[in-house]
């Protein structure tokens, strides 16, 4: 599996993430078995796309049948990597950082923030969702204490670079950065932009020239 | 200009916000003059890609020049149309919500949230950053007194479907939906997902497969 898994491109990605989402939700309600149309339809795609999309980890469905929902996320969650507990560290206690601290998803879906860092004198100490926040200076040895491999910058926009120096210095693989900055990383280091902008953008694009489907 | 914004491509419009960000960081840091390459690096795309997607709404920038930022943001955010205030109502209150209603770069980009609304009655009178919470039954009349286009849904996931047929029964053709779940509009209706997941999954799968760049 990990030969094909290693070609699926970052839309396809992109929209494994959205099957498992509404997969888990039919989950929730009872549904074992789901054919193509009714899932696509859920998901917003055409059911060419999902064949086709599943078809890159050599999940084809039973054919009369459809797909199993359990067996389906357990297939897309193992060949996307997920299937197991990612450890992940914050950096930025402002109101988003506390906000995403606080988010029960992230610990549903696996992925456990084990330390929250900030630099500000007032917030080191307090307490958070269970967490001490702790200056940022004492991220590379809490990293490697904890085995942390995904760092969370939620930093205002001017200390995003250097929140991500700390997480590459303590060597960091994987970075999602909520700040409105770019960042620069070297070769190894993988980032993910979390910018709501371009949804806000897409949204008034949308209704300034009628492009609503 | 209006003619070709109509065929800017949804992958066009989320780089088209990317580069807005990088040139307003530009200029905030005095540039007033850059050339497809190094804005290029500063976007992490290749410089092609932006002679591309600029010449969708005419921007060729000036040969052995390059792009005036300043010009360069005004014709960027003319052609999607954020260039002038939209006006937002949120519903649910919750440490989202709040991240977000506080959120200072909502209204410095001219999204400016000029509600927000909850069901909890523990939380309905409250004050956040200058916004009184007021109960979602009273969405309908508050959206046409005050003008709002775009509604924002920070519910949990079982109740956003219900916050979009509030938005909806409002008139509101475009939603934000932070909440993790997916929801069904009527054809008019545009629906933007905020979904963190996807991200941390291309880490994931990033990392697990050594596919950093």
């Amino acid at each position: 599996m990990s030969v094909k898994s290693e070609h699926i491109p970052r839309a396809t990605i992109q929209r494994l993430a959205v099957y498992v989402q509404v997969l888990e939700s039919l989950q929730r309600d009872g549904t074992e078995v789901i054919s193509s149309e009714p899932l696509a339809k859920a998901c917003n795609v055409n059911a060419s796309q999902i064949r086709k999309d599943l078809a890159y980890f050599g999940e084809f469905g039973v054919r009369g049948v459809g797909y199993y929902v359990k067996n389906l996320i357990e297939s897309i969650t193992s060949a996307l990597g997920v299937d197991r507990e990612w450890k992940t560290v914050l950096i930025g206690v402002g109101n988003l950082g506390r906000a995403l601290l606080n988010h029960k998803e992230f610990k549903l879906r696996g992925f456990h923030i084990v330390g929250a860092f900030d630099c500000d004198p007032f917030k080191i100490g307090e307490e958070i969702s269970g967490l001490e926040v702790v200056c940022t200076k004492r991220l590379k040895e809490r990293v490697g204490d904890l085995g942390v491999e995904i760092g969370i910058i939620t930093t205002p926009p001017e200390r995003a670079q250097r929140a991500a120096n700390h997480l590459i210095e303590a060597g960091i693989k994987g970075i999602l950065n909520y700040a409105p900055a770019r960042i620069t990383v070297p070769d190894d280091v993988s980032v993910e932009y979390v910018d709501f902008f371009h949804h806000l953008y897409a949204l008034s694009f949308n209704i300034t020239f009628n492009k609503n489907k």
